[in-house]
């Protein structure tokens, strides 16, 4: 895990939530995305070294719009830029923890992801990411 | 906001915390720290530029420990570094933000620090913090 690549906000509006981050950050968001396997819309804000991603569910499948719906709106999940996916989902699975995909998928910003099970985190759903070279 | 500064974790049990944290980050964690005013004890783990705290609550008034019992363990705050708390807290209350302190206060890690109400945030509770020069 090199980097907290990103943290990840639910949102009920992506255009609504992006005006509200974008006063608070002090700057606009630099890309919007849909990743339509995961049924949601995304957006991008770059703060430092890091990243705010504000997510919509585009249909009330779309874990989201389920998130939403039970928990409200707020923090999602938090992903770690990692060099090496297989080898840190291999060493992850190793160590106990769950993985909720067996193989890296395509996510949004041109990344190969995988999620670990929040039951082992402390309720924290974490993301594994590594750039699409 | 210059960075992303931590992302606050609340956990049931910290000792427990820190060995789930330090499997799955690949990094002891490099301190601990009780802040007796907010009730918390506290760990910190070095990701990239970025940290990860994880907060025990140290009686059954803490604001982590009345997290818990509504929500579970999970993200409690996301923390932004500023380079000038004050102006920014001004700057914040201007575009209708709702502060949650009205003038900064001494936080974890040499730190003043500053909540925003997560209702004006889409359900993020917010922190801006700022080294103690």
């Amino acid at each position: 895990m090199t980097n907290v690549e990103h943290i990840g906000i639910a949102v009920k509006n992506l255009s609504e939530g992006n005006a509200v981050y974008e006063k608070l950050l002090g700057v606009a968001p630099y890309k919007s995305e849909e990743v339509a396997s995961e049924g949601v819309m995304t957006s991008f804000f770059k703060v430092g070294s890091t990243k705010i991603e504000l997510l919509e569910g585009t249909n009330d499948l779309s874990p989201i719009s389920k998130f939403i719906e039970k928990r409200g709106e707020g923090i999602h999940h938090v992903a770690f830029e990692v060099n090496d996916i297989k080898t840190e989902m291999e060493r992850l699975r190793k160590e106990g923890f769950v993985l909720l995909n067996e193989e890296p998928k395509k996510g949004a910003d041109n990344k190969l992801v995988c999620f670990v099970h929040p039951k082992g985190t402390n309720g924290v759903l974490v993301e594994l990411c590594q750039e699409i070279r």
